[in-house]
């Protein structure tokens, strides 16, 4: 008798994007677009703004990042992708952004997470799946290289140049994965790291139990997205090679297979704009002798993205052209 | 060459609601399980509680009541119809109602209350067409019989049985109405006004100015369904004669066709509980000389009504049974 194995019967390659911020945002909306199953393999221990609220107060999983996921990957109508972005600037709800509040209610009465966010694939006619990584919020916690230690991303994501590098991160409770990111990544064809902030989007996904040995038994190719710009107080100075090897530390026992990198400048108005935030763009130190792939091109968004002024949290300027960069990844896969 | 009429292909009963609130939501659910189209063209001069709040701050058609009216005509799964109706009790959203916010938010992305009322028809998957009666909101305001004016739906709604009678309700400004309702109205095989509170729910609909002469210059049968109980502050004492002509007095030059009035008592356990909330059953005073059909039957729904926490206003304990309901007007259409 022939052994039975999972058949994509579509012919499909399948991606899965771990991540949760607006990096992964910006690589879903390209990816979207092309014939691929997707996954979203999103991170539960956010604690900042609306979300925060939400958590505390209501008891519920994280909803910004799974929300921003579903948007990314919707196919509904404009309106509706606006509605779930939308940010609310009347006094009595204030900060609260109705995608969170429609993921965060639902979860409240359905008593599930991940029901709750069926009913938004349905809702925003989403392409692929959005998974958070585990079904229970996590705490992230960090210390740092003078032996302080920082607890709650919210607080780890202060953007402070001026404090000791973060040295190990780590997730508390040490809460159970939820078993279908499992079974993406076992099933994956590529498995793609980034973009996104290194301490406070993607090691949060890495450091749930059984991810890290997920990957590492997944035959799917593991693709790392190098940011375009350090981030005050995570990154600060981090050339290429530091970016990886930080991504590297938290993913043992899995490698990476390919870097993906950006080989272009920003226009000097753009440049000018981001100086000013304290970010550098990330220089590329890769050499032939690194361990991986290296997959160079032209990644940067030409629009200059303005900080609307609701957003609660500053945004980097500097950002990857989604259509770009997720031909690069259709590329390595 | 033969004049073109509009034909109704599948040869249904076309139902028009009028109204918005509790009793629309229980005449809705019942009529639901008809073969039949139906219309429910919704009060917009809410002003109270979360309503009242989202209307302030947002600018927009006031949402409660027609939020209700989705939710009963809903074929969509119990956990989204339960969101609609999802009233917040934590700090930061508290009071507020999940459906209020849907629309709310939805009318100011789009600018349109009308496209978001149609959005939330897909996504409740709504049997028959939520029509507000005006695309502006108005304020409702009221004389009383000792002169005082009372500005407001939530000020007349107050249950205050020491206040002198309302003499006359108006609506500030005179909206313009929405034309999809007239052509509702105008299409309609019934009409039917009620039940609910007679002030607050059911005249600021035919106020809108063309609302009465549509009614008046449509075939449909006009069908007035008399309310359980009296309300404190607006119908004290009121017996059917009174309910019915106050009603009748704003429908010029319109008539009532047939009243449809509960002719059982309820059980002395639910007689009981209502008592104590200041209303009183309706008397049947309604003799062979009215100048309208009547349908008497049992209409009292058995289950008793529990007053629920986070219900802001106070609710009557005495319901019609949508069932029955739905199936009188069924026997008059």
């Amino acid at each position: 008798m022939l052994r039975q194995v999972p058949i994509n019967t579509l012919g499909r390659k399948r991606v899965v994007v771990l991540g949760g911020g607006t990096g992964t945002f910006t690589i879903l909306s390209g990816l979207k677009k092309h014939p691929i199953d997707i996954s979203a393999i999103v991170n539960i221990s956010d604690d900042g703004g609306s979300t925060g609220v939400l958590r505390d107060e209501l008891g519920v999983l994280p909803p910004g990042d799974i929300r921003q996921c579903l948007v990314a990957l919707s196919n509904a109508d404009d309106a509706l992708r606006e509605l779930f972005l939308y940010r609310f600037s009347n006094e009595s709800l204030r900060g609260h952004n109705f995608g969170n509040l429609f993921l965060s209610t639902l979860e409240k009465i359905v008593g599930d997470p991940i029901k709750a966010i069926n009913v938004a694939h349905q809702i925003l006619r989403v392409r692929g799946r959005v998974i958070p990584v585990s079904r229970t919020p996590a705490t992230l916690e960090a210390v740092l290289s003078d032996g302080s230690v920082l607890r709650g991303e919210k607080v780890i994501d202060a953007r402070d140049s001026s404090r000791a590098p973060i040295q190990r991160c780590w997730l508390q409770p040490n809460v159970q994965v939820n078993p279908e990111a499992l079974d993406a990544i076992k099933d994956a064809d590529a498995i793609v790291i980034g973009p996104g902030d290194v301490y406070t989007s993607i090691v949060p996904v890495i450091l749930v139990s059984g991810i890290a040995h997920a990957i590492a038994e997944s035959k799917g190719k593991v693709i790392h997205v190098v940011n375009l710009a350090s981030k005050p107080g995570q990154t600060d100075g981090f050339a290429a090679s530091e970016h990886v090897k930080a991504v590297m530390n938290y993913l043992v026992p899995a490698m990476i297979d390919t870097v993906v990198i950006n080989n272009t400048k920003p226009s000097p108005a753009l440049a000018e704009r981001y100086k000013n935030q304290g970010e550098h763009p990330v220089e590329d130190d890769l050499t032939n002798s690194v361990p991986y792939n290296i997959w160079r091109g032209s990644l940067i968004s030409d629009e200059i993205m303005e900080q609307l002024p609701q957003d609660k949290i500053q945004r980097s300027l500097l950002r990857h052209d989604p259509d770009k960069l997720a031909q690069a990844v259709m590329d390595v896969v």
